[in-house]
């Protein structure tokens, strides 16, 4: 059944790209309620293509920005005891700027040298719609899709998927799939598809320190009353130690340890940490917790980053200002094991523990997520493997994110069930940079491996009723 | 001859308030360039005032404000033997942001509780205007001022004078008068003129630290390479000891101590930090240099401010990215004796002494000034006296400040001449801060002593020609 789904792809090849830049082209920037119509705007475009792929979508309204959910539940012709999978991605993307370092504008798409430019191709967007156009595929070969399918697109995961998060503990009969399937994270490299099995969490806070009810001349004040900048400064000057380890206390306590397996499949991944991850930045020396090799440090270790510094004069020349407030976005990445719980009280607890004569911290937590690691061996591991060689002629590796898709350990935590996270993105793409781009040759494996992961599952149920065709 | 004069001044009362407003509706911030036009039309705004005063009035071009320059040297009724007195004041101002805490706009000037409200109301348009409504009154009165009068109006004090240094360097013999006088400095109190012997230099830095060459996911490279947030915050967290002393080696090794004199005298003054410097901008907490006094801390000890920190993600909500830049303005308030010079060595080797892991300084140095300290006994510094206790029927208060008025260490460098710092702003004028202010009073104040300083200077020349009518 599959070899007609992928030869449509093909045929669909130029098309879907056009859809693509569509999606592209609307703003639809979560974290900034300027931008709020536009989230909506393209709530409606996925909820749209999801209709198109004969699902039966709604708009779950939130308190925020919509979650674009989709079925075919009530399809009678479902595969007896086939999986039922949850798929999930998110229509939202990171704010753009700075803006005048986007060679073209972040949206209005690009296509140059085989690759699609603008804000969300990578991230995650084009991934969506890998996912998009394998469903519309098998609508348009077979008339529907043979197994259960759940479709969960929300629209703030760059801002923490609270809406997300409650929509899924209240629905969470609905949702029960047997599995969860992802496509947010990066492939190994451009010819090998990695599946995921961990995922760093993450907290974020936004910081803030008051000191005098006005900005202050320096000249009248200075030496003689705390200034909320080096108050700020002074204390998260203090976050590491000489060994780049994170000073709060009973920080690493609760963090796993690489199994020793672990540990010789990472080396066998040969990964020239210089050469691929620091190079492509401009970077020259790696720098981390020390006893730690760069892959080991971003995929199972945390770590802790200032997002951002405010407060003050920022501007062009001098201005002698002792400011009224200085502020940092300071956030932690948790290894697994690590519960965002314990390390924000740990956080707070440390800030205060240090005097900021007189100042007044306002923290805001911005969000949260849990860590995550999955099973090595499970039967749709196996099923995912076997789609991906389908797709891509190449078994895939099994690899850890230094990132976070914050949905992954809820979906653990409120439906006890795991997610695959096959991902087509590259480390190049600039996610949350300038520049974010997705090579059409990474998008065009995804809607085929998608696809073919429809037609492996299909197999699961009855392997004789599937001709292999 | 004086109380003509003082007569004249009354009549204008209504009109001088006016004529300030007309001044501070041009906003002239000469640090940013957006701003540059206004900047020359006050310039011209002033020359006009001096010219009505019946001095020879000159536009000084310079590569950026250009300096107003006036004079009566060919005068031929000025006063034998009288001393030539230079007065100086600047017609820029700062930038007016954070503009939403303005209750009136900036530019907009605006009476209200006996004071008017406007960026540069005190610091120092207002201020200057009282020495241009006292040479108005002299030329109305008796037809010209008796005395050689030079005046120097800058119009880029708020972003390091480079061209007016450069101009006083080139122009010495022109220059070279017996005497600075000032107004940009506060009074004691709302009843009591002080007179500034001392202020405390300055030196101002851009520190911009580069890391990856482009803004980073921080789910990808976080914990595997530099954050220059985090190693910005980490060296400059750096700066102070737990007795709050600066850390750079040497940098109090020239601090000139207090005299035994000073320290009594300031005793004297029964300043009470708490409510009148502390309180009134809502702190509650003193905090500075173990060991000093908060007044001490003020006038005779350096400081070390951030005045602001930028990099990265300052917006609304959350953004995981690792920038490739983060900075912060950094200056230091200067105590007298040291010396801009060797403390830029000693800072910019400091900031080499910390490792930031690969990533590079971009380094700024935004001017400096040297401190100063005067005699406290002068013929000048009596004749102010005098020309206080006559305009304002109390004898003056000797102080110093701890702002920095960068040209008097150079009008003594370059000119080898004093200053006399009397100033009418007071500690509430919120200068460099949203709804700066000048009261009326100490307005009309200042317009009455500089009238009556020139008739005491008039004095010293030929005590028996000039009667004290």
């Amino acid at each position: 059944m599959l070899k007609p789904v992928l030869q449509h792809l093909q045929t669909q090849a130029d098309a879907s790209v056009q859809r693509l830049c569509d999606f592209l082209r609307i703003p639809s920037v979560s974290t900034d309620s300027a931008y709020a119509e536009h989230v909506q705007e393209a709530a409606q475009w996925v909820r749209e293509r999801l209709t198109q792929a004969g699902l039966q979508t709604s708009l779950q309204a939130s308190t925020t920005h919509p979650i674009v959910m989709a079925h075919n539940a009530d399809d009678p012709d479902l595969l007896p005891n086939a999986p039922h999978i949850l798929l999930y991605g998110h229509y939202d993307v990171q704010p753009p700027d700075p803006l005048e370092l986007w060679e073209t504008p972040p949206f209005e798409p690009t296509i140059r040298s085989d690759a699609i430019y603008a804000r969300g191709a990578s991230d995650d967007k084009g991934q969506v719609c890998c996912m998009l156009e394998a469903l519309a595929a098998w609508k348009q070969v077979h008339g529907h899709i043979p197994i259960r399918v759940t479709v969960l697109i929300e629209g703030e995961e760059e801002c923490g998927s609270g809406a997300l998060h409650q929509f899924v503990h209240e629905h969470q009969e609905d949702l029960k799939a047997d599995v969860v399937i992802i496509s947010d994270t990066t492939m190994w490299d451009k010819n090998t598809i990695g599946i995921t099995y961990g995922l760093r969490g993450l907290l974020y806070y936004d910081l803030k320190l008051h000191g005098p009810s006005r900005d202050l001349h320096s000249g009248m004040y200075g030496g003689v009353l705390a200034n909320p900048c080096n108050e700020l400064t002074a204390v998260l000057g203090k976050l590491f130690d000489d060994q780049h380890r994170i000073t709060i206390p009973g920080f690493y306590e609760d963090v796993l340890d690489l199994t020793d397996a672990e540990r010789e499949q990472w080396e066998e991944l040969n990964f020239d940490a210089k050469e691929h991850c620091l190079k492509p930045v401009g970077v020259e020396q790696p720098h981390g917790e020390a006893g730690f090799t760069t892959l080991q440090r971003k995929w199972a270790r945390p770590a802790c980053d200032i997002n951002g510094l405010y407060g003050g004069y920022g501007g062009k020349g001098a201005k002698t200002v002792i400011p009224s407030f200085a502020g940092a976005k300071v956030s932690f990445r948790l290894a697994a094991n690590q519960n965002p719980k314990t390390i924000a009280k740990a956080f707070e607890d440390w800030l205060d523990s240090h005097d900021v004569h007189g100042c007044r911290w306002e923290r805001t937590h911005l969000g949260d997520a849990t860590p995550v690691v999955v099973s090595q061996d499970s039967p749709f591991m196996t099923a995912a493997s076997k789609a991906i060689e389908d797709a891509s002629g190449k078994l895939p590796v099994l690899v850890r994110e230094g990132a976070t898709i914050p949905v992954v350990g809820q979906f653990k935590q409120d439906l006890g069930i795991d997610s695959l996270l096959i991902g087509f993105g590259l480390v190049d793409d600039s996610i949350h940079s300038p520049n974010e781009k997705f090579d059409l040759k990474c998008f065009h494996l995804g809607c085929r491996t998608h696809a073919a992961l429809i037609a492996q599952l299909a197999e699961m149920a009855q392997p004789s009723a599937v001709s292999s065709e």
